[in-house]
């Protein structure tokens, strides 16, 4: 009988044999393997190739103790076959060439269909699900409807998200629309990633912070909670991630999600007290905590495993990407604290 | 008799005959009479010009009818005659040649005399005091000492605050010197505002908010505290101001200023309530509610001052500093739906 991944059974607030841990952006550019393969491969190139995508969702794994692979790809790909010029610019992040500035831009986006455009990473997926031990999760993902959408419209890094703040206001029909249409998105790209073998499926809505509770209430939540709605007949379980979003802690918990990830402007303890629904939670290590010393990491690995407490539901994660710059040996020093402070607290 | 400007009456928590109003960068590139200025003259040309700068600090209160005039500078000024070397790079921000990298940089810094140096700042200040209406105040500014250290240790514009983190933690006593060498220029600069004519004090610990509360509590607290305790011998308010910090609200308000700015993130009368120490509160229009409609920028400011509810020690003001994008016009619209609403709620 095939395992549970013990990362599901975390996500579900179940009891554990230890605590699963993984890091987002896990593969990337703090890995020397993963930067000799992007000096042959643009990031769009190995998006688009099972094989790549496999092999480089793996490396962490080959390096680290890790519960879960997160399959390699950006939250910006489905906009790519609805019409959307994409671009990495190194040092500056996607851009976008068209960008949304009118209603009718709205409109002219095209349908969505996994199948047709993104089969690489599908396959990708069932192809990692099968070379991963059973206790190990693979993780699809997708960005959520407000962060799609913030980025459609502003088209380029931005301090103060002014462009799709002011669509919102001065649009919100076509606003309206837009989620309306990038919520199917979502879900449409999580379920598939789900039929394609992932055992755990997490939306990002990265910039939801940026909003005030009123406007995320009135013109964002419902889209959200639509997507987790919609998941729930795939299985797996869910979850729902916001960077600097202390002030909306209490909605984004009534989102519909199993788990809520949360950054490190709050102890864990105090971001999961403030939960208004109870679900699991995932996080909270600054990842610059990444760039201190041996005892810096330990100390600091060591204080959000004591908040927690062995209460179940506790995925241990960052509460942001790993950064660049990050030593991986640092990366095996938090794992061994980790298993360390396990091994001593049982 | 002089009359007390109603802004500093207002930080004192005093009934006044309207809520007084000022914008974070009511100066600066929204506004065409400023960059016909900056055609001709660098920002640190404007910042070494008296005259320069006193013509910049006045020109929105030629347009709109605003309650302060904040001294035209920047947070960084202080910074050079210590032996740094800025620059303003155009679309990239303020960026340091020399930046802080280890203990013996700390130990390098020069001291600072705010009279050997930044006299046309000092000199400006008691120029627009002369020139603006008794009832309206003339604020001085100044970089929090954690906000300081940020640019000092960073460089360069950052999206995670990975060196200025990894040096508290890696060189916790070479990270306090520089704190203790900084609570000592922000509070040598703002008592030698206030000398000059000053009749409010703002500290901007613009980037706090990027600390968790352990952290902020921790390393960067006492000093802010020492700045304000300090400036309680100037008899000016003090104003506190930090930028996504709803996580930090409590803490934020027991440093002891007068007043504490609050950002968008929260509805006033939510941020309020959360203070942990009585005091005034500014804020906290969001600065993209001036991109919207005239009916969007008309029901933005009713909501702020319908959550105020006439509670006395009300700063009218933005969450955060104006955008360049800003239509002029709109902040007239903004100006008049205060003064409107005042007009029918009173």
């Amino acid at each position: 009988m095939a395992l549970t991944p013990r990362l599901v059974r975390a996500c579900r607030g179940e009891e554990v044999d230890r605590t699963p841990a993984w890091l987002m952006r896990q593969a990337g550019r703090y890995l020397p393997e993963y930067r000799k393969v992007r000096e042959a491969h643009s990031l769009l190139d190995i998006c688009a190739d099972a094989e790549l995508t496999s092999k480089v969702t793996l490396q962490p794994l080959e390096r680290f103790d890790l519960d879960a692979a997160i399959i390699f790809a950006d939250i910006l790909l489905p906009l790519v076959p609805m019409g959307i010029d994409l671009d990495f610019v190194p040092g500056k992040g996607p851009v976008i060439q068209n960008p949304i500035q009118s209603p009718s831009d709205v409109e002219a986006l095209k349908p969505f269909d996994p199948r047709d455009h993104l089969t690489p990473t599908l396959e990708a997926i069932t192809s990692v699900r099968t070379q991963v031990n059973q206790d190990t999760a693979v993780i699809g993902f997708a960005g959520a409807p407000f962060t799609l959408a913030s980025y459609l419209i502003e088209g380029a890094p931005t301090k103060n998200f002014g462009r799709v703040k002011s669509f919102m206001s001065n649009e919100p029909e076509a606003f309206l629309a837009l989620m309306t249409k990038l919520r199917e998105v979502s879900g449409r790209w999580l379920t598939a990633q789900a039929e394609a073998g992932a055992d755990a499926l997490q939306l990002f809505d990265t910039w939801a912070g940026w909003l005030n509770p009123i406007t995320y209430e009135k013109q964002v939540m419902e889209h959200s909670r639509f997507v987790f709605h919609n998941l729930k007949g795939t299985g797996c379980p869910t979850i729902h991630f916001a960077v600097g979003a202390p002030h909306l802690i209490e909605l984004l918990s009534q989102v519909g999600s199993d788990v809520l990830g949360v950054d490190w402007r709050l102890s864990i303890d105090e971001a999961w007290s403030r939960f208004s629904m109870d679900c699991a939670i995932q996080g909270n290590l600054d990842p610059t905590a990444l760039l201190g010393s041996e005892q810096h990491i330990r100390r600091a690995v060591i204080d959000v495993m004591q908040r927690v407490d062995q209460r179940p539901g506790h995925i241990f994660n960052l509460g942001h990407g790993m950064l660049p710059q990050t030593p991986p040996h640092s990366v095996t020093i938090a794992m061994d604290a980790l298993r360390s402070y396990e091994a001593t607290a049982a």
